[in-house]
């Protein structure tokens, strides 16, 4: 009998091998997913499914159980029904006395303490002190396991293969909600993700855990969370308070609401809290709390994608008016951002480049181009207000117009912001209004690590959390 | 000399003729892309350029001033420099003198009261008091003019040819803002445009005017306006109470804050006002007021393609918890909705449909389909729901599983609402998340008139606003 200690999260990330018990052959269900994604991710991994049925599943050779895997296999995904979920458990604890490894342990299965009945909350006590009795440790149940594109690591149904990689790594209780953000991501190159985590129940793994784990993982650049509730949630906010002070955090907290909170909890079986209390703790801890969907997924790639910007002076360059007015409007709200000043200067510059028609400083910090543009006058005052000391951060908003290509103006954008030395290049947010009509210059602009937006109220939300976070973290240099 | 009257709005609308003065033949400029639109929209429509240097601007007869044109032109475009245009309203004048026509003047040059100098405000001055003295209508100045997509009118150099028609006209003080709109609408057929009018400084023509227009246009169901600043806000607000009581009237109000404020002064010389004030107008008329970008875009156009709710108990049905519980706690955050209650014969009705580790009323209004479902489950629970008087809109949450196919997803909807006879319809708002993935699923439904969302807290958004809207207008039923 090998000698056992407890399973290390190391073991989800890096596993030898991917047990899936429950595999279906059968094309079309989620169980059948699991594997083609699993083996689609990284055609090394050495993955095995188990179902006693089948001989061999998408290609590869399934197992009757998991004693009769001779390979090591450190991580193991629970598919089955939560019938027989005692059962595996069982196995997993045999093969772990037997030969040490089957430490990790992803439980997709849902049917536990979510159900609201008293029989789900038993099972999964039952389910948990099996695993943990012999130093396992579980992720879920109720959730979709993990994704590690670094390592090629794919346990969901839903995460695509040829996922853009990056610094993102999200860390959820709703698979659904990350992997929507991923799959919304992938397109456009919105987004480069490192690690997926789905918690689900968390019975065991929980927030702590992997904030503890990211802070230390050198290719995770911004740690993403959706929560419901939170286990220990004192613990967790000091947790966080050390991590914020060298990589950002950004949080969405659903449950804010009573009927949100009796969803959260037939959901993932969480006590979703006082919201006001949250919000508190959130702010102390240095999390960036988004406020809707959109501003969580824009805020935690502009982080990973730009720099923090050295102070709260932020400029506006337009070709659109009205936007820019709801623009400015958002970005003023909060108090924590100033429109720049313009030195007399950088506006002889500045007009030297535009038409008689632009409005340059009125108000102050603000340039309407008006129609009448070109992409190299794009370039050429971007690249002023790129190099200009006196601006923190700039947000560029047009709806590009019917006579500059989107090639042209992705390329007079990309330029500019490569023209500044990287040690002094500061945020750039581009408002491309006219949705998918701009979608060329959009992935252009994307893929060159330059961040767009559809709405001028998220590019504002953004550049705030970058300002507020900067001042934070500049408490602590 | 012919008889003159004050000339009406139809002109606009339905000129016999569109002169462009200042039109242009270098390819690239929006003074030439005026051209190309106006003439692209309709091709049977008269469009005059007028360019004292050219013969031929994109293959039309190019006349040197605006008297040399033979056949009626009731609608002038002026898109000269600011310095030329005292002398193109002198030609107006003479020309409405002489024959009777140009009544109708859409003023795209801007350079006027926007500037903030006294120099704009007295040409701004003379510019009207000429053309009105002979009983001419301006639109602007700084504006685009206007477009109707049922008669083939186009006087910007933004609007794309092919926009898709339907019944939302748009009144805007921002010509960005609404074509940035109507661009974005245009792919996925997310809206259906009838007119966009440009209002510009507004020193003429205003919201007023206009309100009471479109209240009569048989071929508007939904009038959607941007505005910075109001000419006669007590006046409009009348207006718009008596419109609300028979169409819906949605509006995004820029200028909020102080900074935003100087950002509408320098964009149309607008007085934003106190937006407290303002709050309380909109909601005495019945507006819709949107609080950002996406607001307004999609209550514009749900409000066009769905029916009214005719009460307020709304449903969930859903495959994505996480997203669903932030979608719940949207809607229920002003206290205008409530979930539905789910009787036990519906109940018993969906568990036929359903696998057994769904959740279905739990909570009451709110059913998790779980991730082991099939197009066929989708169609015949939506049809359960749909079909159930006791409740009064759904809104599904998805992000298609990738074992269901977009075609299958959008197919199973469409055949669920299509199933229901048209005076039993209620709004039916399916969030697809996962962005540009799931692009044909979203294009399917959207041609079908089925409208799709990106984010849950969006389509919360708009069930409220449609609940809301729905309860004022049974007050005057």
């Amino acid at each position: 009998m090998a000698e056992i200690s407890t399973a290390k999260l190391d073991e989800f990330f890096k596993p030898r091998g991917i047990a899936i018990v429950g595999a279906s052959a059968k094309a079309g269900s989620p169980n059948h997913q699991i594997v083609i994604n699993a083996k689609g991710m990284s055609p090394d991994s050495k993955v095995y499914p188990v179902n006693p049925k089948m001989d061999e599943i998408a290609e590869l050779r399934c197992y009757k159980n998991l004693l009769s895997i001779p390979e090591p296999v450190d991580l193991i995904v629970m598919a089955v029904g939560p019938q027989n979920s005692m059962s595996v458990a069982k196995e997993i604890k045999q093969r772990r006395e037997e030969k040490g490894d089957a430490g990790a342990v992803a439980v997709v299965t849902s049917g536990f303490k979510e159900m609201g009945t008293k029989e789900g909350e038993q099972l999964q006590i039952d389910l948990i002190d099996t695993i943990k009795s012999c130093g396992g440790r579980i992720l879920g149940p109720n959730c979709q396991g993990v994704v590690d594109l670094f390592n090629g690591i794919n346990t969901t149904f839903t995460v695509p293969p040829n996922t853009p990689k990056g610094g993102v790594s999200i860390i959820s209780q709703s698979g659904a909600f990350a992997t929507s953000f991923i799959r919304w991501a992938k397109d456009q190159k919105l987004v480069g993700i490192n690690k997926f985590v789905s918690m689900g129940n968390m019975a065991d793994v929980d927030f702590r855990d992997l904030l503890n784990y990211l802070a230390k993982d050198e290719k995770t650049n911004v740690i993403s969370m959706y929560l419901e509730g939170i286990n220990d949630a004192r613990g967790m906010f000091e947790i966080a308070a050390e991590v914020t002070r060298t990589k950002p955090v950004v949080a969405i907290k659903a449950g804010k609401t009573a009927m949100g909170t009796n969803v959260a909890q037939s959901h993932t079986a969480s006590i979703a809290g006082n919201n006001d209390i949250y919000e508190g703790a959130f702010r102390q801890a240095g999390i960036i709390r988004a406020q809707n969907v959109a501003e969580f997924y824009h805020t935690s790639r502009v982080f990973d994608k730009m720099p923090l910007p050295k102070g709260n002076r932020i400029c506006i360059l337009t070709v659109i008016g009205g936007p820019s007015t709801i623009c400015v409007d958002e970005l003023v709200s909060t108090g924590d951002i100033q429109l720049a000043h313009f030195k007399d200067e950088l506006k002889q510059e500045l007009a030297k480049h535009l038409s008689a028609s632009a409005a340059i400083g009125n108000p102050d910090g603000y340039i309407d181009m008006t129609a009448a543009v070109t992409p190299v006058m794009h370039e050429n005052v971007l690249k002023l207000l790129l190099e200009d000391d006196n601006i923190d951060g700039i947000i560029f908003m047009t709806t590009p117009p019917g006579f500059i290509g989107d090639q042209e103006m992705a390329d007079a954008v990309i330029a500019a912001y490569n023209s500044v030395s990287p040690e002094k290049r500061k945020p750039l947010l581009s408002v491309l209004m006219a949705g998918n009509a701009v979608a060329k210059c959009r992935t252009l602009m994307e893929s060159a690590g330059l961040p767009t937006f559809e709405y001028p109220d998220d590019a504002a939300r953004v550049m705030i959390n970058l300002v507020k976070y900067s001042a934070y973290r500049r408490r602590f240099d």
